[in-house]
């Protein structure tokens, strides 16, 4: 059976301390690499550490500068180690560049009180909406079936929209079966909250970007569905940045992960 | 003058490079200091390095266990240096041991395309509010003087209320004119969200812990007025970890910050 493109993406080969990545042309973005698969390999470098223990709970990517050679080099650390949880400093480079850096938490999941705040968006079924037309952006777009519900910055904007939310399904594609490193790009796939409200395409990266997990992995593997539902929304542009906050629901209703993040921008 | 208590807790001593900071008891929290004045101390030894450039534009602080000694030793250390951004990481020990770790972006704002997209949300006045009594409660709540709109927690619930969210006016206690390192801590000045849904107070930490600055200097020197209003919820409780996600205003009506946090419980 081939590998899945965004298990490539996500390869990594060499010393479990000092691992080695590159960047896979299917997932370029305007400039650079997707950063939600760029994220997914520090988290990998973790995920694959044979002293990790328990499952990701919180993950903050810094992108420090532009990826300008195709292999990276990774130094996962652990920082320290408690009863129910890790901390991880990841640092990663390009060349002489330290391109991104990255803390995680990952914790021993506890048996607890639950509850879920936040009600799921009411969205039609997947197979009622159309595929985002990806064939003139960049190609990471082209690795994920994204179908809006709103606020589509491909479409004209809807009368009575919030002018920087978006609700869509989204899935890999080919489909491929959730686990944390996919969830963590998909936190990332959310289009920029700039294009959603100005419906311009503008120069823009992301600087920062945080996921909360919210769920074990015998949940995601028994989610049986591929597809999840994305909602995001900005809170403010102001003095060259803007912020993004979401939320990513499995089409069983389990809220999968919050998410937020930093972008710089030019307009 | 006297040196306001909160400066007092994050004034550092010795080499910018090696700074020593020192546990104030007057914001202790239940165990340990109170986790907003850590990451205020943090943020602090990036802003007294000579070789800091531009404002605050995000921080994530991880708290790593529990600090145990009175002295913090602190490594802030520039990881790089953009045109328009730095970043930095700051790791904390106490004793030997790694007690918080933090990521900070500092940005050259520049002048750009405006929007908040959220609405300020409506509150009386702080001075019609009472101030909610925090003689029962652990120090660092006595260095604040919080008035809640709803979801006090230390109040019954109202009937119609989200339970998770809430919404308060707080000031520094005295007041204090608003700055980055208050910003912060402000920000991690919301009661956990669990205390605000089920009304218990149960052991709970927060363990990472993130803020979106939204303003530059200029903006919090032009603000007059020490009261801002906090606004907060979570999303979900689970597996022993709920996350916050929140809001801070200006009371001229400013988006000050945005933030987010993950705590850890047993309940």
């Amino acid at each position: 059976m081939n590998k899945h493109t965004f298990d490539e993406a996500i390869a990594l080969t060499g010393e479990y301390n000092n691992p080695k990545g590159s960047v896979n042309p299917a997932y370029q973005n305007m400039v650079g690499p997707f950063g939600g698969v760029t994220a997914a390999t520090l988290l990998q470098s973790v995920l694959k550490h044979p002293q990790v223990k328990g499952t990701p709970a919180s993950m903050t990517v810094n992108f420090l500068g532009p990826m300008q050679e195709t292999d990276i080099s990774l130094q996962p650390r652990m920082v320290r180690e408690n009863r129910s949880n890790q901390h991880w400093i990841v640092e990663a480079q390009c060349g002489a560049e330290t391109v991104a850096t990255a803390t995680l938490i990952f914790a021993n999941r506890v048996d607890s009180w639950t509850s879920t705040e936040l009600t799921m968006p009411k969205a039609p079924d997947y197979q009622e909406l159309e595929p985002v037309a990806t064939e003139m952006l960049p190609p990471w777009t082209q690795q994920y079936d994204m179908r809006f519900v709103s606020g589509n910055p491909l479409a004209a904007p809807e009368p009575d929209a919030t002018p920087s939310e978006s609700l869509h399904w989204i899935s890999d594609r080919p489909a491929r079966a959730i686990d944390f490193t996919s969830l963590c790009a998909i936190c990332d796939a959310f289009f920029p909250r700039l294009f959603i409200h100005t419906r311009q395409m503008v120069p823009l990266g992301t600087v920062t970007f945080t996921v909360y997990f919210h769920v074990t992995e015998q949940e995601l593997n028994e989610l049986g569905d591929p597809w999840v539902l994305g909602h995001a929304r900005a809170s403010k542009f102001y003095g060259s940045y803007f912020d993004q906050t979401g939320e990513v629901w499995g089409s069983n209703g389990n809220l999968l992960a919050t998410t937020s993040q930093l972008c710089y921008y030019k307009y």
